[in-house]
């Protein structure tokens, strides 16, 4: 007598493809009335030149199709994924931690520009340009092991709220781009981020927000030193700028951390231009987009002359250059999140 | 008339719940009889302690089980995944490019260390130390676009043999270690490469040779310029360092690249010793591995004398901490892969 198993196995191969020939046909229609998998896109040029990029980078067979080992996209974060008005969140942060810190440090009643900080002195602050940013970032950023700063940046991330909108920074994110990180993904590509902010400011929270792991995130970054302290290693954060991932130093950052080009880059501001270049002048199907802040009564309206996120050369690039420009005043059917 | 489709519809879970038995059952008996995983780690004590430690943090609900997206495990390159006697490999390909490039180079007949490599005198190189190193690879890995030097690297690779074994430089991998990257990453794991090497040296053939993508591969670095040529833009190599991934830098690397703690390390030098405390000395179930080269036959034997890839420190510390030392001798079946 014959087994059912044993006349099976050497059919297996067909019975697995009888399998799933029922299996598609099941889901057929379902998966066609499938929901749009960009729904806070509304339909237009921008959303049309997303999903035709995809098809045809996906499409096996096709002229341009790219395997999915090399289907690597990169996204600016502040004003490209989350809300960068009216400063970045990164030196709202950097603010409060002055404020935190101020009681170990009485001189910065008198010194600059802690002073500034402490009194709320935007205008003074301002006057103090770059070399006041670094040393309130290395008096808040350094000093600790990266343990404890992921601890610091989790903490204010959970009470810190947005001066406008009211929320924590982390529901500022822009509802369009959660889902084309999620449609790009399920299209086989991989995700980073590659922002001018900081590296480990970013991490303890995009895998929960973005679906983005650490390792997935490039960024600028200060150094960092390997010591054992009581048979326990630590990394301690150093005073010291190590890498800045801004403009020309994000396609630096790109091949230091990735390796390979990026076929997709998703950017806002001149700082993205190097990396919108960097991406899109190669030879093969790529996509350049840059999503355009005009919309103040949603989110903020702001562009060549701002003083964060200035959008001008790139602007200007972008016809000849081939960059889908997404206004998110008449593409983005939402901006945030639902509560 | 109800049609097939309609009746099936509303018990299509049943239904593929029912096609995954069948699979189940099919497969099973083929699966159970399965080959070992890793055919050529000889029973004992080294291979057990893989097995456990990888069936403890995978098994769902168990105490040391460990979330897939943290299954993160890292590896020393030379010594550790190929050959690294009797000089680094990218040594070799350092020599080879300064005879290459010394016709263009009249001034390195008297120059040294250059002059050492034309002539190859061996002992006036090494009396050089690590400056004149530097400057070897300074002339050699420098000066052109980061594209250019991934096409020199690939095509010595495919003419360059090791002077012992005759072979090509990515044919002398240990098969033991193919195997363990192949096993760790069926268990969910993501294995990255963090060597003291070059990363833009290995990068170009990581995933053919180990399965690992360019995006998991850390390494030393020289800095890179980002330029536009006549509209195209390219990533010069600097003669200038960026980044020393050995020793203490293990750990920094590792957390500028990877961002989480690996919960597996395996390296075969004290250049591997931080890399191995970094990984181990945390809360959770740990893996720690160190190969050691003891058989002169079929590889090398060396250890605490070692000109390249000392073993001294690290072997001391093994027992308290815990790694496991893995006899190239007595544990590998195999060292090579089968022609």
């Amino acid at each position: 007598m014959i087994r059912l198993r044993d006349w099976l196995r050497p059919r297996r191969a067909a019975a697995l493809v009888l399998a799933a020939v029922i299996g598609a046909w099941l889901f057929a229609a379902p998966l066609a009335a499938a929901d749009d998998p960009l729904p806070s896109w509304k339909a237009g040029a921008a959303k049309t030149a997303i999903t035709d990029f995809v098809a045809a980078v996906t499409t096996s067979g096709g002229a341009d199709f790219v395997p999915a080992e090399e289907r690597i996209a990169v996204f600016d974060n502040d004003g490209t994924l989350w809300v960068e008005q009216p400063m970045y969140t990164q030196l709202a942060f950097a603010l409060d931690r002055v404020k935190a810190l101020a009681p170990q440090h009485p001189e910065w009643n008198t010194e600059q520009p802690f002073k500034a900080v402490l009194e709320n002195d935007h205008a003074a602050l301002a006057a103090g340009g770059i070399e006041a940013a670094v040393k309130i970032v290395m008096a808040t950023h350094a000093g600790m092991t990266t343990d404890a700063f992921a601890d610091l940046v989790r903490g204010w991330m959970e009470t810190a709220r947005h001066p406008r909108f009211g929320r924590p920074y982390t529901e500022l994110v822009y509802q369009p781009m959660l889902e084309l990180l999620a449609y790009l993904r399920a299209n086989g590509f991989k995700t980073f981020i590659v922002s001018g902010g900081g590296i480990e400011f970013m991490r303890p929270w995009t895998e929960d927000v973005y679906g983005v792991p650490p390792e997935q995130v490039v960024g600028s970054a200060i150094k960092t030193r390997f010591e054992m302290r009581d048979d326990a290693p630590v990394l301690v954060r150093l005073p010291e700028v190590f890498f800045v991932d801004d403009k020309a130093g994000k396609p630096v950052g790109i091949n230091t951390h990735i390796g390979r080009r990026p076929i997709a880059a998703f950017g806002n501001s001149d700082g993205d231009l190097q990396m919108l270049q960097w991406t899109t002048a190669a030879p093969g199907r790529r996509f350049g987009m840059i999503v355009r802040h005009d919309d103040a009564e949603r989110e903020y309206a702001y562009d060549r002359d701002s003083h964060v996120g200035r959008l001008d050369q790139a602007l200007d690039l972008a016809p000849k250059a081939g960059w889908t420009v997404a206004s998110m005043k008449a593409d983005w059917a939402v901006v945030f999140p639902q509560k």
